[in-house]
């Protein structure tokens, strides 16, 4: 007997597209598994004015293609004025705040956080989730935990704000998650499944460096648990980060992982072999569907415990895990 | 004016020449500026057996050439006779020991350090010193903080065994070290200056990745604290290790920070920014003569301030801030 899986409409909700022929290679990865996912705007420059974010959803789409897949647009935070939040809300599922320099593309980013209170306010008024790349800029093991305290003011001031702490990586952050209703977050599979050991224990694996780093067996722990129960406010999202190959193997590596067109099999494994298959579907699709209220296109992925060994290269990129196998794999999608 | 400093016959007490071709191009390297230094067995095989000793240390001497540079031997730990230990102690400044898998070429270290309790003590009655590779097999950033407990059994069950603690990178390390007259310890250059952010905090440098990993800040301020005072019982060991540039930029990053040709101006410009150039002969030097009870040869280095840039390679060797610009340089060795 083969162990088998539907998942209705899996939603990727942290997702780095890019643009140009990266776009192109990368896009239809995640639109061959996923039903919708939320676009980050991290390009050069930013998405950042409600023209480009136009521009920006229909490069998406052309990208995807004919999969049946939904983009979830998001604009790059800034000093926004009323008008603009009123005139881009039709077309978002929220707005991404990046502290300068945190990550990939961030140097256009917020400096002094709780200067923006008053578009925060405006965003509560006009019910736009934020979405934040949340940590401090102080020493790397320490960020997200720093960080907490930012969650915390905003979570306390702005009540009526759904706030969503992007690729958690603490215990810190699962805690955080009880203490406040508007906190919400999303979670990566290889957060779910590595710690700094992997990336700096042995060799040092370039292709598992990322923002934020990888952290504590402690931290990765509380993490998986949240996943598995599943928390209703914990929401599958890979940030799946493509560079190419000569931009990690190199003296100055780019932080990224790149997970899309492994995910469903990986994430499938974990949970069998946590004995919590019957939680992946609202860790992949429901609570976000719940949490951000969105009706993606349906469809049933098919997922079989049969053997999937992972490409060495998609491209120039290559995957988390290139070469290994794993024991599910996506047999197809209706 | 132009600063000047003179150091009396620096010594490098932990050095990895490697053999063949790269002992070649790195052995000068060391030998240019230093009047000794101690040169570490993980060789593959290891250096083991007094014959294997005695042709590494002819090799060693040919590939320093004219330099007056005096190699001290070490022997890999295993579990080794009586009759052995004697035979080898005339042609050996200590013993290595490197937990199993701890490190580069280490697969053949000892996997129960104190099932080794026999060996230690024949060491201890014929007063050879104990080099130690102090790392468990835990998660990467307690290793150092964890294997103390075996440094502080090592020290307190055999009292006139002395104890080297090579490479030291932690607050933990520092404050043992004053806890037990027979523990010693090295500490690199590099983990007195980069912390886990310089690593990992930007983007990934695979050139500054090295076992044990650089640690936290209040880690590096304790190192650099007892650094300058100086501490009597640590001595400057660069660990100075060098790959091949493909096999750092790469999928599976050796652990290997290359710093032989640039320590001195390196090591000059810290001290002096921190007021202690005073401090400088007894650390690169006079603390290692009195604790090993050596005498190397008479030499004298000229260092003055005067910019330096790093060359960006040393043959297929990438060495630590390769491109950048130091302010102190050697002008001459008499």
């Amino acid at each position: 007997m083969t162990m088998e899986v539907l998942l209705r409409s899996p939603l990727d909700m942290h997702i780095h597209f890019r643009q140009d022929a990266m776009l192109d290679a990368v896009a239809p990865l995640s639109a061959q598994h996923f039903a919708g996912g939320v676009i980050m705007p991290n390009l050069v420059p930013p998405v950042d004015t409600v023209d480009r974010l136009l521009w920006y959803t229909s490069e998406v789409k052309r990208a995807v293609g004919n999969h049946r897949f939904q983009p979830y647009m998001t604009l790059f935070f800034r000093n926004y004025t009323r008008e603009e939040l009123v005139a881009a809300k039709p077309h978002i599922i929220g707005i991404k705040l990046y502290p300068a320099g945190a990550t990939t593309n961030s140097e256009n980013g917020v400096r002094e956080i709780m200067s923006m209170k008053h578009v925060f306010a405006m965003m509560e008024e006009l019910d736009i989730p934020l979405l934040v790349h949340g940590e401090t800029h102080g020493f790397v093991m320490d960020r997200e935990q720093e960080f907490c305290e930012v969650y915390r003011t905003l979570a306390t001031t702005f009540p009526g704000l759904r706030i969503t702490m992007e690729h958690i990586t603490t215990e810190a952050a699962v805690l955080l998650l009880d203490e406040f209703e508007n906190l919400r977050a999303t979670v990566t599979p290889h957060h779910l499944i590595i710690t700094l050991d992997d990336v700096a224990g042995g060799m040092l694996n370039p292709h598992l460096f990322c923002k934020p780093i990888a952290k504590r067996p402690e931290d990765r722990a509380a993490l998986l648990a949240a996943a598995l129960k599943p928390h209703p406010r914990l929401m599958m999202g890979s940030d799946s980060a493509p560079h190419p190959v000569d931009k990690k193997e190199s003296a100055g590596c780019a932080a990224g992982v790149f997970t899309a067109p492994i995910l469903l099999p990986l994430l499938a494994e974990l949970f069998e072999r946590n004995n919590a298959l019957g939680s992946l579907q609202a860790f992949v699709s429901d609570n976000a569907r719940r949490l951000y209220g969105v009706e993606p296109p349906s469809t049933t992925v098919h997922l079989v415990k049969e053997p999937m060994t992972i490409p060495e290269r998609y491209g120039n990129v290559v995957p988390m895990w290139a070469g290994k196998t794993l024991s599910w794999s996506v047999r197809s999608v209706e």
